[in-house]
């Protein structure tokens, strides 16, 4: 792949969005902007509006997708990605996993782009494997009302192989873990950012369930640069050798390709208890503790077995919980401190 | 439900659905049958095309669905279904699980018509669980070739129950397993119609694996009788009940509701040896057995629980496999005698 000059990124509003649209630029690219501002915020990108190599579209990937001019890159992040807003928001969620999907993928095989598809730790459902490395398969209730998203990104990664197959597209799939950090929305229901503006508050600390259930966060700029690993990554094979048939039929795709799924996380798992407790504590906070209901399908345990990251990319996160946390809480305390 | 007096089918030309048409235009019910022909055939409805309740329609339901006039039930059929068909035709295959499904569902709500989704024990991919119950959440490979089928079937599973949930529309999912009968495709590559074509003609019947693969055979009549029965069964609640949000976030739907899935098939198993058995002594052939290597994430078990279906319906199979093969027989030795 030439340079990173000029790339598309669906979702660039979101939080890992944003984040992105930052780096690339860093980076020296032009950036092109996609969102609906369902879920992402203008304000995630506001800093960037007056770059010169930035630019951002409102629009809905979900409806079409079209761009003038050459692109090296789509990176499709586009979706309701909380809880909170894919139940409140089932249908768009499933459009923009399966419409989305396809209009990105259209896209990238119009322009020879490489193509990198945001899914996530979502489609092992409530694992029954515990680390879950990228084979293992799931535990996926399609028509429970938390089903929407686990489908729609299992949906997602089955199309961009279809294409990476069948087109011979230089896809990417990132099945990426919980992660925190700055300009997390104070309102998506996340365990981290609920403790942090909870304590910030002094309002007690709202737990779902007992507690004892385990998460593991990885910090967002560990995330950002896995994720620039995996797109940066060179391809297995050339365009033709990609779609050579006779090499889909026989099925002889190497077990680490590129093109196959890559968990990006921190396997470092803590109970949402001891997450309270660290947030209590960088914080300063006294908050109490309060205990609801645990939702629907919430699963029980999550954690990435993130050994084939490593061995393709030597890919590791590096910041600790009580570091991320102390970074983040700072964002908030400013944010909060400025109404 | 008001009578099934007009009622649309897409995939109406496929194998099942040409038979449904059969069945829905004995009923005394008008039928629009709409069809792109990728893999289902004119020829299934050809006898019904100057019926004066008979429509056929050329067209593809993952571009665009509309229709005028009112419409009683639209039942969702379209789709590739044989292995051999969305292992050629991938990106099809996910685009009618999708996009077709969106435009069904839509034209239902639309015309305030019943929708049944015809899903399948594909949703359940190579089970872990023998017999597969509607709660087993299956061990599905995503990113397989042959995930797209599962895929797309999941993704319309969750579609159909987030319009249920969310648009209040009276929706049916039934999970089809392997069926058989008159009017199979002799090429569709499925093992009841590729033994008996090849025994009619004398060649050895191809045996993929070492043939002790079990598998579970649903004769034609009884999977239109369990179909019918899901269809005309009654609606739980009203569809302002269906709408009601505090029903939907305390999950207070009944484990048996009609609206969640149905598993339809015959739970009578057999080895792919055995079918081949019962095939040769229906035939009269002496075709020898060849054995070929087993294509990759073929299911090893499949057999649907249809315990539930019993319950709500009081239906259940009653063609046994040797009586079906010997009917299946007859139509393909017509079929073949006539060139």
């Amino acid at each position: 792949m030439p340079a990173l000059e000029r790339v598309l990124i669906t979702g660039g509003a979101g939080f890992l969005g944003g984040h992105l649209c930052d780096r690339l630029i860093a980076d020296g690219a032009e950036v092109l902007c996609v969102d609906n501002l369902l879920t992402g915020r203008a304000g995630n990108v506001a800093h960037l509006t007056d770059h010169p190599r930035f630019r951002f579209i409102h629009g809905d990937v979900a409806e079409d997708l079209h761009l003038d001019g050459p692109l090296n890159a789509v990176l499709h992040f586009a979706s309701p990605a909380s809880p909170k807003d894919y139940l409140e928001l089932p249908i768009d969620t499933l459009k923009v996993g399966a419409f989305g999907t396809h209009h990105a993928l259209e896209l990238a095989g119009e322009k020879d782009a490489r193509f990198l598809l945001a899914s996530t730790s979502e489609v092992y459902g409530d694992p029954l494997v515990n680390p879950q490395p990228e084979t293992y398969r799931g535990n996926v209730n399609p028509i429970s009302p938390r089903g929407v998203y686990d489908s729609a990104k299992r949906f997602a990664e089955s199309m961009t192989m279809a294409y990476h197959r069948y087109h011979g597209l230089d896809t990417r799939i990132v099945r990426i873990f919980n992660t925190y950090g700055p300009r997390m929305r104070r309102d998506d229901g996340r365990v981290i950012s609920n403790f942090i503006v909870q304590a910030l508050r002094g309002e007690p600390l709202t737990v779902h369930g007992d507690g004892s259930q385990t998460r593991s966060f990885c910090y967002l700029d560990d995330m950002v640069e896995g994720l620039l690993a995996v797109l940066s990554h060179p391809s297995d094979r050339t365009r033709e050798q990609r779609m050579d048939r006779a090499f889909l039929h026989n099925n002889t795709e190497a077990e680490d390709s590129i093109h196959h799924p890559i968990n990006l996380g921190n396997p470092e798992e803590r109970s949402v208890l001891e997450i309270a407790r660290i947030v209590r504590e960088a914080t300063g906070s006294r908050s109490p503790l309060t205990f609801l209901p645990r939702p629907v399908d919430d699963p029980r345990v999550r954690r990435p077995d993130i050994s084939r990251a490593g061995r393709l990319l030597g890919w590791t996160p590096r910041v600790p919980l009580e570091e991320g946390i102390r970074r983040t809480v700072a964002y908030f305390r400013d944010l909060l401190a400025r109404g």
